[in-house]
């Protein structure tokens, strides 16, 4: 086993400390890295989709050969574990997210659809198409894989699946709807679209090619047909925020490093205090998993343009061209917060100004297109996973939304919360099963 | 010279056959690939964003070192040449497209801007940020540069700019219009959006890195703040196209490889006869240019996706594994257009059902949310390069828009069309100066 090129964030997911009995039963191994066209032939046995999507297992190529190192944005991330991926995973370049409607009140059909999911998910983080025997060989059936992701590299994607609020009022589930997944208050300054808000489900797609990423939210739709319909969907083009220290800060839209300071995804202890939620926090089904926030952020980049750099400066607390805070010289030296304007952001969203609240943030930038006044309809599409929302953004979205001097140039324009629930362990488990099968 | 590293399209753009005068004096250097971040100390002398624009020839780094090779994703492509580059040049992965209209009625501003735009674009194509020394040393102005591509490659970013037929109805410019670039017929199918057509302008940049395309047209619409404003854009996440036979085909949103017949980038004789404007073509300001077709075309990405295989197969005559054409083993098999339906779409593009028609393509996959109905708006937004399009897309839409089988699965909801201007020759050069001095 030792010898088994091991996926990236293998190690943080299979020994945490907090979660002993969900961590103890986590397999160790996933699927290297093998290239997708290597794996799929064309005109194997296939399988129509109503018989891959009715279907079980699907037996998972584990080839010892090829695999890339972890830290390449070929590579395939492993999908089992104590905790979904994507969360602690090093931030992948590009995001595709996707907010569900549930269509169906058979809970059983949907407890199969998440199966039919997760057999899915296991198969496309592998960079392998949906369906055995390449796409589909019988040529009178629709194929099983969109076939758009067919030769791309498995690119680090990961698949990770949340349950919204709304969701608990179906399917007999109102007691098992944990205290933490509340409906978010009305923040000042909130102008939110309800179409780019909210959902019963959510499916974040993270990859370092978009088309991979592109390629599995469009193939869980599918899967889904009939069951769940796309409520709304963001592609985020470049991230802004690293959970890897190591490695450059990408900047924001606004020309800002972003991501300095964070939750690091090799930070175990970190993560156990502030990102995943324990056995002890409740409800049990969530034990190893964790809560997001998802806030459209559009930036009002006109404006913000033609703000001079001390103002643009004094806005965040830091200097633009190498993110030291105010005052001192290096992006990574320990920010003096009454060195600061009283209402710049990264003073207003400190630990210490909010009670030793923090989160871990993992958003992209988007554009999309512009919003018919000539400008721009970009900004930031922001994430953060916290192991409670009542100690993690709500805390600091409230200190923000009264003060921050960042608001003059945003506006919060769609937000959606939804519990994520623990990894996939195995074979035999599947997304949602300690919620629906009321074992943990 | 032959020592010096040498971008990627060089080549072409300055030997062509058929536009001797003007590749005579075409350049034959410009930047290696330099890392933005080398270049950009922060601090330096910078200039206010007004000086910047109003200033004129930018002193660019020529060093010799830190080159890459043609093909690596981060490398710079030449600016300068007898053609612009993006259009014979190999097609990067991510695509940042904008049409403007204009906003002032004043003939020397605009061309003052169009002077500031080639600089700049000629500074971001090599990797630096807008303006000197940084992006802007004075804290009391905005800085010159929005900042978000410090610390990126040039990632082969090229910029290309193209004139609308509306453009043509101001400054003295009616007698100017060339008669290829007339105002497109409307095709059967065609349910165009107005907020996503036409423009007197266009910029398209191409990337391999998204982040650098979305910098480099903001930046742009930033310098034109009160002379143009953005009309509609377009973000494309993935290649369709391939200019460069040698490399593996790109695959659409319908799964099939797309490019596998097109005109490479390098086949000068080819780009002279189908894409590059000669002088006897006339008007003589577009001698070295081209004309660009852009359509946004939305896949029915859920009803394609219920088609069976040999439909999917059966509509466009090529097998969907490996991209043959019907009756033959390989892709790149010439393919035999009787073995195929009537109605199949290579069939009824070839060039030998157009009598010779022949386009260079260079479109791209885009995910643009969901349309309300549940489904993804996802397509492909199609970009066609030629020499005239009378001869070029509208003969082959026609022959499509008529009896394609795939029209069942797709719709054109946006079209544009833009005179594309020969190659800024060298530093003295500008965006459209044969078309605004008279001077070729
Ligand atoms: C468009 C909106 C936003 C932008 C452009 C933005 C940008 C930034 C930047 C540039 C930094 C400094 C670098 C760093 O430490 O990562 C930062 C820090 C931070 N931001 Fe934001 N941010 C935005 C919204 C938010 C929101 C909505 C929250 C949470 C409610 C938030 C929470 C934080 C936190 C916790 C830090 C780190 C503070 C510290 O520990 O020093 N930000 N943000
Ligand atoms: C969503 C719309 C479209 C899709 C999905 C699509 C897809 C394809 C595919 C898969 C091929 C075969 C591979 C290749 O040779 O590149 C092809 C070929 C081609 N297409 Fe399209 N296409 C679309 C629209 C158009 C339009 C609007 C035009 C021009 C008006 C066009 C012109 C061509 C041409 C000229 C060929 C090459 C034919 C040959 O020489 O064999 N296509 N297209």
């Amino acid at each position: 086993m030792a010898e088994q090129p091991v996926a990236q964030d293998q190690q943080e997911q299979s020994d945490q400390p907090g979660q002993p009995a969900v961590a103890a039963e986590a397999p160790a191994v996933d699927s290297p890295a093998p290239s997708r066209r290597s794996l799929l032939g064309w005109g194997g046995a296939g399988l129509a989709l109503g018989a891959a999507a009715a279907g079980g297992a699907v037996a998972m190529a584990r080839s010892g050969d090829s695999a890339e190192p972890a830290a390449e944005s070929g590579a395939a991330v492993a999908f089992h574990g104590a905790h979904q991926a994507g969360i602690a995973t090093p931030v992948q370049d590009r995001l595709h997210f996707a907010a569900f409607d549930v269509k169906t009140d058979d809970r059983a059909a949907f407890v199969q659809l998440l199966k039919d999911w997760t057999t899915a998910a296991a198969r496309m983080t592998a960079g392998h198409a949906v369906g055995e025997g390449a796409y589909g060989g019988l040529p009178e059936a629709p194929p099983d894989d969109t076939g758009e992701a067919l030769g791309l590299k498995p690119s680090r994607l990961t698949l990770t699946i949340g349950f919204g609020p709304s969701l608990f009022d179906r399917f007999g589930l109102r007691e098992q709807r944990p205290e933490a997944l509340l409906d978010l208050p009305k923040f000042p300054g909130d102008n939110l679209d309800k179409a780019r808000s909210d959902g019963d489900l959510c499916i974040q797609a993270c990859a370092d090619d978009p088309q991979v990423a592109v390629h599995a939210i469009r193939n869980l739709a599918r899967i889904g047909f009939g069951k769940v319909a796309v409520r709304w969907s963001q592609l985020g083009f470049g991230k802004t925020s690293s959970t890897t220290p190591e490695e450059q800060t990408p900047r924001n839209l606004m020309g800002f490093k972003d991501g300095t300071r964070n939750i690091a995804g090799t930070d175990t202890a970190e993560l156990a205090k502030h990102v995943w939620v324990s056995a002890s926090d409740g409800p049990e089904w969530m034990a190893g998993g964790s809560y997001l926030v998802a806030r459209r952020i559009r930036m009002n980049i006109e404006t913000w343009d033609r703000t001079s750099l001390q103002e643009q400066e004094d806005v965040f607390g830091r200097d633009k061209g190498e993110g030291a805070p105010v005052g001192k010289a290096k992006e990574h030296d320990e920010p003096f917060l009454k060195a600061m304007k009283p209402d710049a952001h990264v003073r207003l969203a400190h630990p210490d100004s909010n009670n030793g609240a923090k989160i871990l943030r993992r958003g992209y930038s988007f554009t999309d297109g512009t919003d018919g006044l000539g400008r721009l309809d970009a900004g930031l599409f922001f994430l953060a996973y916290q192991r409670d929302v009542r100690k993690g953004f709500i805390p600091v979205q409230q200190s923000l939304a009264r003060a921050d001097a960042l608001n003059e140039y945003i506006q919060h324009v769609g937000s959606a919360i939804f519990a994520i629930p623990p990894g996939v362990r195995d074979q035999d488990d599947w997304w949602g099963r300690t919620l629906f099968s009321g074992k943990a």
